[in-house]
């Protein structure tokens, strides 16, 4: 029996108060966890929480395309199960704001819009975001801070502060009919952090001592020993670089969202007398949405426009912009490459890279420290001078907080299997028991009931490749073809034929791209057209009516032998024939 | 007036004894430095001396692709400027034998066949590389050790050993009509090398003493402060892990060419009465050539075939392979991937990556990484244990290098940009005038005479592309239709037409490959037909002979518009018309 309830359609038996299972329900129903992203990978995070007839998601990031996914803009996660359990999602909570972990809410929320709970600055940078698309209905953004608690169905979900390289950060606390669910989010602790407050470990501590069922946790660093430093060394190292380049201009790149960071500099620019720009869009909309929202107290008169800076010699400027990986239509790859139309870097400026390079853009990032240099540009990068430190806790940090936090069972999230098997072997070193920590897969079910824990069915899940404005509508035939084409081109032939008379009409022609350059390719196109020719008499003068499927075959076969015989590289090889 | 020799043609002004300018030449040639490769760029490095009638050539190294050179297998230097001048070619004298100082020889001995000069490793490795290649003559190559000094030409050439990452490297000190150049190869100071002897400081210090015109010096490390560690390093690593892990069967994965780490590693294994067997193509060529050259002594009894592995218990064993940039057809990545017929890993083993990513392999390495931890096995690589060193020196040896050497010109090479200005600056720093500097560019000529030296003309020089077995045909023509084709596929527009009668015969067929799933994209496809006849029959039905070329761009365009309208990709668009 079905029945309509705000214009959708809900099965009737489902209707019934949130949060308030029927008494039977109640001791047999499990605890499900469904990592969506963000295990085995890193990015595009997304766990799902499900108990009876209640679902919380974490998170909703997007990822970066891997290299042999030609041609994608970015991938999502494949919400599938979501979709399919809409009205049982009493909503979605973001412990931040970086794209691995709202990126994806644009597209998610063109098929779902449960409620959206997030910090201030977490809220302000995903508004930003949502301008930039069409929605089907207004999203409903409820606007939290740390130390909020907020009853979601079953759930009761508290966020907790905790450093990150990121403003407004959380971690989550949801106590569920099994017990408290811990998911640190992203996380570093930081005792001295700037402009902000450190990481709430006493809560953690509390929860610890009440009992903590399952703590899954960020394990990106994991393989690295150690504590990560604190962002005021950042802080040091940059009041010593002002020091001894005090002649200079002096050009910041950094990630935008790290509000902490830019305010750091634009602080020490002030303190020394130093006008601060900014360019690059990402860091205009960020700067200018933290300062609305409060993040960013700047002493007056501090920043101004970027087409002002002439009004100021080299020593009386800082600058503060995008472009730390390297993008080339960032502001800083245009500033090198001389393209910038309003600042032009010579050997009167200094440039720092307060970044580090995420892996795969380390050559982009080369070639822009290159270009720099070539223009007499001093360059200050992680790798030669501490301008940078992570955002994800260490060794050291993951320990303390397993050991505060003492949870009965253990799920590393947050990264590849390298990262989440490191992060086991930590808590493995703690005395954790091995069959209480479950490395999770990407839609694999964690159930938790009275009688334990296993890992059971695993649901849909994957990846939802973007290109375009199309989601979702690129598979894996389609990126075999792309490689097939960028790795060694592509021979189209085309000949026209009457199939009655059994006569080639018109051609064949050759059509090649990316296979080798035509013009000083004579030779081996006439050869081709005559395989090509061969072939074609040889289908059309068989036996029986000539069949279109073998006919194409044969083309593409003899095409294919002759030009690896020849090249030893295999084209793409297209025949089109057209029957007059 | 012109002179048939040897079967080639000479100019009669140029036929005489090489090595004897007359006499007005001597007084007013000018030395000629100019770098065919390894300058901007890491790899491919080759170096022309030129005085007079005379040639040298020093290192002739291939690179690896970029990751926009689709398809492209490797990269080699233009030597235009040598074939034009091959008699004056007196030899090619090689440092080491790594792939990016002898890698090209295979190509370039195609067109050129100068005597080949390197000590006995280096030109057993290269004995090694031709026997897989056809070439025109028989390799005329010359066995030379450390020490041995050879006169070529006007040149004098001694071969001073150093330490670096392969046994049997040398620098170079070549005494020319103007003064004495150094060119350091690629090199690091280790006081303490594992089985071979230091790099001869003594030697430098006496040509420094006695002035030296010019030093071409590696530049590599010349961003990172301080020292690189001795070999030797790498062996406590090694002992103290062996140690810990003496219940696993040990898998090392190194660089097959760094003779002294296999070595250190055989030897470590002996002395713990562990069996050694050797896996991976190129390992087993190297282990080979050196063992039988002399270069490694191997206890008897120790090295066993891979075969015969299954004779003994896990922490009898220890395996050397190949595969630490993660390359899929490796002996490492087979072993990872259950795909090795010899070896299947498992929790009782360890896996140690002795050796550093190569820039752009990162994601390939953490892929076996990750591999590995699924099934199991402990992994430990550079970034969590020194288990590897660099061969390249550091800013203070650098530094040392220079000082004892006291060149009056200096020329920072084998690098980006970002390397050679960074050693430029270590030059500064030493009290070296800037005007003494020389930031090398591909193909600029640096030129010194008896009034000074200066940058001056640029000669053909530039990076050869070779895919499968053709060299040099791939442009940038070629390259860009790749990326174009990688990006957002093809659509290729076919159709027949009769021009007099100004019909439609048959078509448009529409055949797309790598822009969306066909199948599922009925309506898309539906609408392009649509589009395309529209624009057939505008083309066709236009006053005047129908224009070809103006047709297809009418189909192009509105095709293209149509796409990027409604998909926000821009496929290739390929028209094709028959006319019948």
């Amino acid at each position: 029996m079905d029945k309509k309830e705000n214009g959708k359609l809900l099965h009737a038996t489902r209707v019934r108060k949130p949060g308030r299972p029927g008494r039977g329900e109640r001791e047999s129903s499990k605890l499900r966890v469904i990592p969506l992203g963000g295990v085995n990978e890193i990015g595009k995070n997304m766990t799902v929480l499900e108990y009876g007839h209640d679902i919380i998601v974490i998170d909703c990031g997007l990822s970066f395309p891997d290299e042999d996914m030609l041609g994608i803009d970015l991938v999502i996660p494949d919400i599938t199960y979501l979709e399919e359990r809409r009205d049982k999602i009493r909503g979605i909570l973001l412990t931040h704001g970086h794209e691995d972990h709202i990126g994806a809410m644009p597209y998610v929320l063109r098929s779902i819009n449960p409620p959206v709970y997030g910090t201030k600055l977490t809220l302000g940078i995903l508004k930003n975001k949502l301008r930039e698309f069409k929605l089907p209905w207004e999203p409903n953004l409820i606007c939290v801070s740390a130390g909020d608690t907020i009853k979601l169905g079953v759930f009761t979900v508290e966020f907790i502060r905790v450093n990150h390289s990121i403003a407004d950060a959380c971690c989550l606390a949801i106590t569920t009919p099994r017990g408290v669910v811990i998911h640190s989010g992203d996380f570093k602790l930081d005792t001295s952090p700037y402009d902000g407050e450190m990481m709430d470990l006493t809560r953690l501590g509390e929860l610890g001592r009440k009992g903590v069922l399952l703590l899954m946790c960020d394990s990106t660093n994991a393989e690295r020993p150690g504590y990560t430093p604190s962002e005021s060394k950042v802080g040091k190292s940059l009041e010593y670089i002002f020091t001894v380049n005090n002649d200079k201009r002096i050009i910041i790149a950094t990630f935008s969202s790290n509000v902490h960071r830019v305010k750091q500099i634009i602080d020490i620019s002030a303190r020394r007398g130093r006008k601060v720009a900014i360019t690059g869009r990402s860091m205009l909309n960020i700067v200018g949405a933290a300062t609305e929202l409060g993040y960013m107290n700047i002493p007056p008169g501090v920043l101004i426009d970027i087409s002002e800076i002439k009004r100021y010699s080299p020593e009386q400027l800082t600058l503060i912009t995008t472009g730390t990986q390297g993008e080339p239509m960032s502001a800083l790859y245009r500033m090198a490459f001389s393209d910038h139309n309003q600042v032009t870097l010579g050997p009167g400026d200094l440039v720092v890279l307060s970044s580090s390079a995420i892996p795969g853009n380390e050559k982009l990032i080369g070639r822009v420290i290159n270009e720099l240099c070539r223009n007499g540009v001093k360059v200050l990068h992680d790798s030669i001078f501490e301008v940078h430190v992570s955002g994800h806790a260490c060794q050291e940090e993951l320990k303390l907080i397993q050991a505060l936090v003492k949870p009965k069972y253990f799920m590393p999230v947050h990264g590849e299997y390298r990262h989440l098997y490191a992060n086991r072997e930590l808590a493995l070193s703690l005395g954790m028991d091995s069959a209480n920590i479950f490395i999770p897969e990407l839609g694999r079910v964690l159930e938790i009931g009275s009688r334990g824990a296993a890992l059971t069915e695993t649901v849909q899940a994957g990846k939802v490749l973007v290109d375009g404005n199309s989601v979702g509508d690129i598979g894996n035939i389609v990126l075999r073809d792309r490689r097939h084409l960028a790795q060694d081109g592509l021979v189209v032939v085309v000949a026209s034929i009457d199939p009655d008379e059994r006569l080639l009409l018109s051609g064949p022609d050759i059509v090649s791209r990316g296979f080798v350059y035509v013009r000083e390719s004579d030779e081996l196109m006439e050869q081709l057209r005559e395989v090509a020719t061969n072939a074609l008499f040889a289908g059309i003068n068989t036996r029986g009516k000539i069949d279109n499927v073998s006919l194409k075959g044969r083309v593409r076969d003899d095409i294919s032998k002759f030009l690896y015989a020849k090249t030893k590289r295999r084209p793409m090889v297209l025949p089109v024939i057209m029957y007059i």
